[in-house]
């Protein structure tokens, strides 16, 4: 993607924007003809093309769109007609049609556009998106509110096939087939995306495209009927074989009797690139009173002459990038001559493969993330130990946990924003059985995509959860031993979790020979710091901030003493409890997640279970540094550390003024 | 279910135990005819009958399966094979079928036969169930893992029509029917259990059972074959009929077409009383190497007299009574006089009946809970403004933030326990767009079910979230004017969780003339105590365990202050921050939830935020009571508060011992 952006810098030449600059908002759009939304269209692969060079953002996947979203804004009213994009990765055309042309320069920085659907940006913004399938959800909701309510509306969800794997959508589409209301369903199908490991709904899909069965079967009842005709046959057969070809164009003479059989009316599939068909299945539907779904083939990155002429690198686009593919962001086009640093992800990765080498048991499972944790490099060297379950959070949880039952070591690598669809498998299927299954837990912490994927509530959940180990490493060697020591010996079920950051001290790392077991909950002491000056509990990539900070500390007097806190589940309470009966101690707990139940939360509960039996003694003062109670928005992480007050700066500025006190 | 247990003891007659005293594990099982295996099937019927007489439980379900489980036991090798139920609250017949008949009488109590599956009972019990819909999961898990390590074993995950609609379970077959693994599927299909509202799939199955459409074509192409046999054809258009005919066969000729084209082989279906016929169909798929599911038809209550003779009954049942049934459960056979007293559920459902009235835009929405929650009621005075989406907690939450985004005013009633299910929805759908969407959240606290139904995670879990109010009333009153106060003015989310319980103060309700506005986060000192006593913060049920206790600790000399905390979040910080400043404080918050992160941490939290200016000063000692880190087995919940040290006696004891000190 990276090489693709770059070479678009050459070979494009400067974008003629004649009708993107006529339309501001769809009403402009909808006096066009076709020939000029066409042109329409082709500004518009030109501008997102340029502009991402640039910005970044997800490239493919919006190219695929363009025709789809003119042909929406074409036929519908949007902001009347609700619009509902799943994920809202693949809006940037919509948003372009929308008013917000002249901001793209902006796009996914702090306070500019949002690289997602954002109805805090824009009213044709229907619905806020970033996790995957719960448009069709969405616009049950809406119609059941608009007929009560009365209004006169249409609503639209618009999904792509990997969105349909999610467990919510089918839930969703076995709801909307019972009501029979109008909601119509784009299955925005783009074909190259779907990797054998979808699942058998995508498998089926794939066999809709590849071979039309259906026309088979009717040619060959056409030859068959065609022959009768010339033979001398009684009436009454003749009618017979009329009803039987009826029932069976009826009944199965169709690719989407998986949806039919379920209520859920179905055409297609149509070339989502071809502006008229689409616009013309569009308005077929339009005005029908029961649910559709038109499926409709698109190709990532169509229009873009790299994708085109490179067909294999085409067809290896990874599995999952309909997930909010992280995966599809341009690096900025600066070329860099020294080696790319080591993500925390890459470490996550790299360790496991050592790891299956020296323990055959161990497997690696994913809901989709494969590409974005790195995890791609484990299924290469290991497929028959790589388990990518599609966009199924919840069957990827409780399968590592009927795996866990007859003796696999299963490795869960799944976002934090994501565990958060597989909460109750947590509980119900890994926690109360007490099993040891490891969960690594990446972006862990803020990240720039905004609201919807901060990764800011995996330790409050998690530390709620009876029997789990809740860890997170201070750098690279410790996240290593971390896995290393969990899936060697833990009994029950161990989450490490990481930040989206380049990982501390990984240039050092070795290979398997390396590994060393360690004591999961043991806090390390790295400075012991002077008596009265305070003690900082870090945990996980806040111990590498403290770091930071110390010599500033340092220069105006102050040296605290700093602990490497790995375990907020159990808490090292042989080493907290000494440093809580010391009355003159100043705590300060830091760390990248909501305060409320986070691991600060946790060394004031321990400390309040103290007091119990001694509630007159003398006891530390505690105060929590951490991500506070309301959505952080997007921008670069440095950015939005910042503005909750975890940036070196921040911390320093805090704990002078809190220290010195 | 409660008429018809009574009369269960007056029709039965003592039963006979031939061949059940003999069956002591599947091995003396396997070795009985088919006619003693359905003579041992009818001496369970009535031992189930007179056993749940006395203990309640899941009566109608387990009668239903008593053919499905003679025949697994018959077929396969408990517990090398693994039987995964789903739910788990129909597994009676295989507990007295694997050596647990001798323990029925404790069915359900403290110490006693857990009435859902539990791996802690029996090694043939291969994974703990309570929630559904997760048992395909765990069998894809299973047999991976089973490859993975070359064992030898089958796995078979038996799941009822209603488990099917739930995502996981359709994640879990997608999967499935990518790797074409051997799971085998046994779809119990209790038939009349289905009722209209539990979607397209099940609507699609209905059609199954209705009409053997496959039959029909097949039957015509026979009779054009047969009319085209004397006609004088050509021998390739003779072979095309054979192609097509095939072809037909192969890809139309069969109920279970939605399942095939999943690349699940698809059998039935069955009549699962039958037990040859179930037996046979077992063995056929025994040893095949691809995914099949046997679409067994069973009948709930079968077999029982009361039921089979009452058909209109038999036909109301419930349409989730599928779900973890407490609807099922029997009252003791004690007949009582007085009016039963109100439950919780009951005061919400009246509540939200009466708020209807008055308030045009409300909707109640469940995920198929309607039943349990009482909210069946709802539905009959409000059809078009009750949605029973089946067992689909994330689609329920999700369509409600799409509802509130037009206009519409959705309650949601849920179980704690289950909104584990759809913490993700509720972040993302609801609380980032500060959506009003209403939550009911019952069970809140202890149930008698155990482990798998524990609703104590919802505090923790709504407290991290931000935008969200987190309520809980200390009795009947204060639940109306909370539900018709955030239902009339709120703008954001809003959670109202209350006990599995008797309301308190429920005979004073009037109705919707009765509902009064109130401050929802403003807290209420119900006795102020005397200095020095101490402070009691109790939220939700605690508060009326509190009044309960004063007396006792009056006795003793001790007269706290007691608070009334109706707000976990936001807190009352006016009223708190002046207990807080106050030195000489004891405070002790009190919650029916998990201790981490729950309200009482909430309390710690902001204690922590107040020393940041001034940590110099004079604060109130708290200490936290609720429920400790660790899963709370089944009993009664006088047993299993006492057990967590939140019943009167303990929580007198407690207070004795602090507060004195």
């Amino acid at each position: 993607m990276h090489g693709e952006l770059q070479e678009s810098m050459h070979t494009l030449a400067k974008p003629t924007t004649t009708f993107l600059e006529a339309v501001i908002t769809p009403t402009e759009l909808k006096k066009l003809s076709i020939e000029e939304l066409n042109s329409l269209g082709q500004e518009i692969r030109q501008e997102i093309v340029c502009s991402l060079a640039k910005t970044g953002g997800h490239l493919a996947s919006n190219l695929g769109v363009v025709e789809i979203t003119i042909a929406l804004h074409k036929v519908f009213n949007s902001p009347n007609d609700q619009i509902l994009w799943d994920v809202g990765h693949q809006a940037y055309v919509h948003k372009m049609l929308t008013g917000r042309r002249d901001k793209f320069n902006t796009l996914r920085q702090f306070k500019g556009l949002s690289g997602f659907i954002s109805p805090f940006e824009s009213e044709h913004d229907s619905f806020i998106a970033g996790h995957s399938s719960t448009s069709i959800s969405l616009a049950v909701g809406m119609v059941l509110a608009r007929d009560h309510l009365k209004q006169d509306r249409k609503v639209i969800a618009v999904i792509g096939d990997g969105g349909l794997t999610g467990g919510m959508a089918l839930e969703a589409i076995n709801h909307l087939g019972h009501i029979q209301k109008d909601v119509i369903i784009i299955l925005n199908d783009n074909e190259m995306s779907i990797s054998e490991n979808v699942g058998g709904f995508s498998q089926y899909m794939k066999r809709i495209r590849e071979t039309f069965f259906y026309k088979d079967i009717k040619r060959k009842i056409d030859f068959i009927e065609d022959k009768l005709d010339q033979a001398n046959l009684n009436p009454a057969v003749k009618d017979l074989i009329q009803i039987v070809k009826k029932e069976a164009k009826d009944r199965f003479d169709t690719p989407g009797i998986v949806f039919e059989k379920l209520g859920v009316n179905y055409s297609g599939p149509i070339d989502g690139h071809d502006l008229s068909a689409v616009i013309k299945a569009l308005n077929a539907v339009k005005n029908k009173s029961t649910p559709q779904i038109i499926h409709i083939i698109t190709r990532k990155g169509k229009g873009y002459a790299p994708a085109e002429a490179d067909s294999i690198k085409y067809h290896g686009v990874p599995a999952f990038a309909l997930e909010p593919a992280l995966t599809e962001k341009a690096e900025p086009s600066v070329v860099s001559v020294a080696p790319k640093p080591k993500t925390y992800s890459d470490v996550f990765t790299e360790a496991l493969i050592d790891i299956a080498k020296i323990e055959p048991n161990m497997v690696a499972i994913t809901p989709a993330t494969a590409e974005g944790s790195g995890l791609v490099k484990f299924g290469k060297v290991y497929p028959d130990r790589f388990f990518d379950v599609a966009i199924c959070e919840q069957h990827a949880v409780t399968m590592a946990a009927g795996m866990a039952k007859l003796g696999v070591k299963p490795v869960v690598s799944i976002y934090s924003t994501f565990l958060q669809r597989a909460m109750d498998q947590i509980i119900h299927d890994v926690a109360i059985m007490n099993l040891p299954v490891v969960f690594g837990i990446d972006r862990g912490g803020l990240v720039e995509d905004g609201e919807t994927h901060q990764g800011v509530f995996d330790i409050s959940f998690l530390r709620a959860v009876p029997n789990f180990t809740v860890l997170a490493p201070k750098d690279a060697r410790e996240l290593r031993n971390m896995l290393y020591t969990a899936i060697k010996e833990s009994k029950g079920p161990v989450a490490i979790r990481f930040p989206r950051e380049k990982a501390v001290n990984s240039q050092a790392l070795k290979g398997p020979e390396d590994f060393e077991l360690i004591d999961l909950t043991k806090w390390q002491v790295l400075t012991p710091g002077l008596p009265g000056h305070g003690v900082l509990l870090a945990y996980g990539g806040m111990v590498e901030t403290v770091i930071q900070v110390l010599p500033a500390l340092s220069d105006q007097g102050l040296e605290p003493m700093v602990v490497a806190a790995r375990s907020a589940k159990p808490l090292d309470e042989a080493l907290l409890r000494g440093l809580l009966l010391d009355g003159g101690n100043k705590i300060v707990t830091l760390e990248e997640g909501q305060l409320s139940g986070g691991f600060g939360a946790a060394v004031l509960e321990y400390l309040s279970s103290l007091k119990v039996a001694n509630p007159a003694g003398k006891y530390a003062d505690i105060v929590n540094l951490g991500i506070p109670d309301r959505f952080v928005e997007h921008g670069a992480r440095p950015i939005l550390l910042d503005e909750v007050g975890l940036s070196p700066a921040r911390v320093t500025q805090f704990l002078l003024s809190y220290l010195k006190a």
